[in-house]
């Protein structure tokens, strides 16, 4: 009689729905461990119930027409121990967080969105990829079928590795290139190795809150230090610190780029210290003006700093393909804990990539886009010029965004937002995010962060225009 | 003379190398914050000194043809602070660990490998999977180039709930669905909810060690409880605790299939103690004999278990295809530490999954290959009977190993292992993972792993006739 309310309680609860075969006597007494012939009891009473009926080719199964009342919508009436009736004391979790807030949106709901982050999908190399993928799914044997090496696909950490030595000036060997998931694996990675509860880590602020989140997210006590126009103010670094984040080439958001004189005082500080660099270098493959200031991990002869790039930007965050490059100090565990994370990563894409960049296919896209987005830059400056007058605008040599200061006359950041949303336009203020602002930013109410490269050079002047009205009306 | 020393530093130390460019005089200033006369003196001073040469199209350029003493072999004669001629202090560092050992070698170093948790190669559903790659990837447009849902792809969401609905008695919603880069992935964000320093995880002894080496990276302290022949010794449980992880369907490594009994048990000690379930299901695709238990979850009223799947097994590795199904109580904290962690999981794989799963190809393949492991599996015990005479083998029911009791008379796991190593057999014993022993098993060295998947009757009847030898000879 306990297995036949047991059954009654599965199938009250919708367990076992009706219709649905139950297992046979021998099975169900082998799993219980009793005899064949208490389950065959149990059963037939359930049958002389209306509950299970027979039938000849099928086995048993649960009968296809219970009452509705069978089905318990109220707390059991019997008293039966039904967990759904009452709350349960559970621990409170070990984490709460968010994820970074990036748009996932497929069409964006306003016509002139100045969204950041996103790439234009329309540059995406849709042939060319498609080519290279079904070239690579073609030739695939045994990758789809084995796990592969966790730090990555060695062909394409290779590629990565040369791709860094020749744009970057980066001296790495494939052996410390891990492939990730985007930059954002590549930071979990480093708040494995490198943070726990209450480790003292430096961030900018304000900071990608990607990495803030992330470092927070592990116990890791955020040292928020302010970023001036030559980047983060190494003078401001505190004694002691695990690690630095930084995002030299084109600090996020407010977009200035870190200057030498400042790298070498971090590089100084973290031999100092003892601390990492981790260096961001998200958009770093757009660079408008200027020769490429050389990363801070190519200045870096200690072993300090870890470099973590992305193919978001450059070819597509549905890629979910990044790299991260260790020195020799943290590779081996670095290696480690991505393969306690999730063995590797896909091989087809890592195998696209890898043919891509090696090919220079990768780097001819590169030059593509980057002189469509420097249109589009240069359309923004030029109309911002016109409609505002001489006004500053950070970040411009290179990325995917400018901070635009508002100028004198205009209204705050956020209610120029508030009026250009009903036109359609779509510009953001410092704590929209993915942003973080740690600790209050002089003028934080002036700066108007804007993406360029999805909008063409017709909207722009378009929404620039609405912006002057907005700002003057 | 300040700059003009940074820059022979960098040559020096090969960051600049013979014939690179160094910025334009202008650039240089901008960055350093000097005069652009300041840079050309320091130019000129190295230019001077053959450091330096001009091309008159190219700008300025480290010279090709520079001594080779210059380039700084030993620590610096000057005297300057070179990092890599003295060590630095750097703290320990937060993770200390290593991944799961998965078999990531492509062909098999032993002709006769009965190794542990891979698929076989040629049964991957490669034309077909071809056809999907090739079809989606034709009509990707904005998938590639937008962030997705960090918790996946909805439609291979709701075809997972579908498939566990119908395939394991699961009912759940594709909300509850979040999809991973295999079981490890999910493991992961189990543990980041619910784990951290010192808190009481339960396992089982000997446990998956993808599981236990996550549980104890995170600061978990495991409690291992014993397995016999029902699964996991559910009279041992502690009377408190974050977590149990368990492989109901077929216990890692030893075999046995939790009971219903003790499904029941488990569930009112998790009532009990407000400890969650962790149900790794990682290979339920293949049962052979009886009525597929109900999953653990399919049996919990009271959201308390989180269950794990993955296509690693069923489809192949090298996809990194897992899903993890969680309870309302954390399903808005997984997805967002989903999100922290990679913002999602690539497209393509997952939109080629979707429509496998729909299309009903799914089912079809796993049919067709648990026919052929079926095969397999008949002959191992087959010959294992004719060669040992009666024998325990545990795990048969499914799955794709069986552990192996030796018979009396035959030398210890290990040394049978070493007797067949020489002869291209390949069998497993506890200690060799992915298994961990975390206390000792009564008659551990008793016991043989030996998995099925990839060997064909031949080669099986070649390798059980081998064994028979290295035990008796």
């Amino acid at each position: 009689s306990q297995i036949a309310e047991q059954i009654r309680q599965l199938v009250a609860k919708g367990i076992l729905s009706p219709e649905s075969r139950v297992p046979s006597t021998r099975a169900l007494a082998d799993q219980l461990g009793v005899s064949r012939n208490t389950v065959a009891l149990a059963y037939d009473l359930l049958i002389g119930e209306g509950l299970l009926d027979v039938e000849s080719s099928a086995g048993t199964r649960v009968s296809p027409k219970l009452p509705a009342a069978f089905f318990r919508a109220e707390p059991s009436p019997s008293g039966a121990t039904d967990g759904e009736a009452r709350p349960y004391t559970r621990r409170p979790l070990a984490f709460r967080g968010r994820a970074p807030r990036l748009d996932q949106s497929d069409s964006p709901a306003l016509a002139y969105d100045f969204r950041l982050g996103q790439p234009d999908p329309s540059f995406f190399p849709l042939s060319i990829w498609r080519r290279l993928i079904v070239e690579r799914v073609a030739r695939a044997s045994s990758a789809l079928v084995r796990y592969g090496d966790p730090a990555g696909y060695l062909p394409l950490r290779a590629a990565i590795a040369e791709h860094l030595r020749v744009a970057r000036g980066i001296r790495c060997e494939a052996s410390h290139v891990v492939i990730v998931a985007g930059c954002q694996e590549g930071l979990n990675l480093v708040a494995r190795l490198l943070v726990t509860s209450g480790v003292d880590t430096v961030v900018e602020n304000p900071c990608y809150e990607g990495a803030s989140l992330v470092l927070s997210s592990y116990g890791g006590n955020l040292i928020a230090i302010p970023v001036d126009d030559e980047g983060i103010s190494v003078d401001r670094l505190p004694h002691a610190a695990a690690l630095a984040y930084v995002t030299p080439s084109h600090q996020f958001p407010l977009g200035p780029t870190l200057s030498l004189t400042r790298r070498f005082a971090l590089l100084d500080w973290s031999r100092k210290t003892g601390a990492y660099l981790v260096e961001d270098d998200y958009d770093s493959d757009f660079r408008y003006e200027g020769s490429p200031l050389l990363a801070l991990s190519a200045l870096d002869a200690q072993g300090a700093t870890i470099y973590l790039g992305t193919f978001s930007k450059s070819i597509g965050p549905g890629l979910r393909l990044g790299y991260a490059v260790f020195p020799q100090s943290l590779i081996e565990q670095a290696i480690a804990a991505k393969g306690l994370l999730d063995n590797g990563h896909p091989w087809l894409e890592q195998a696209a990539a890898a043919e891509f960049l090696a090919s220079g296919g990768f780097e001819r896209h590169l030059q593509r886009i980057r002189r469509r987005y420097l249109m589009r830059r240069d359309c923004l400056l030029h109309e911002l010029g016109r409609h505002f007058g001489p006004c500053r605008v950070d970040g411009a040599e290179g990325g995917m965004h400018v901070a635009w200061h508002l100028p004198a006359g205009a209204p705050s950041a956020r209610a120029m937002q508030l009026r250009l949303r009903t036109e359609g336009v779509g510009i953001y203020t410092l704590p929209d995010g993915p942003a973080q602002v740690l600790e209050p930013v002089d003028g934080e109410d002036r700066v108007v962060l804007l993406g360029y490269p999805c909008l063409t050079e017709d909207r722009i002047r378009y929404a620039v225009e609405r912006m002057a009205r907005a700002a003057f009306s």
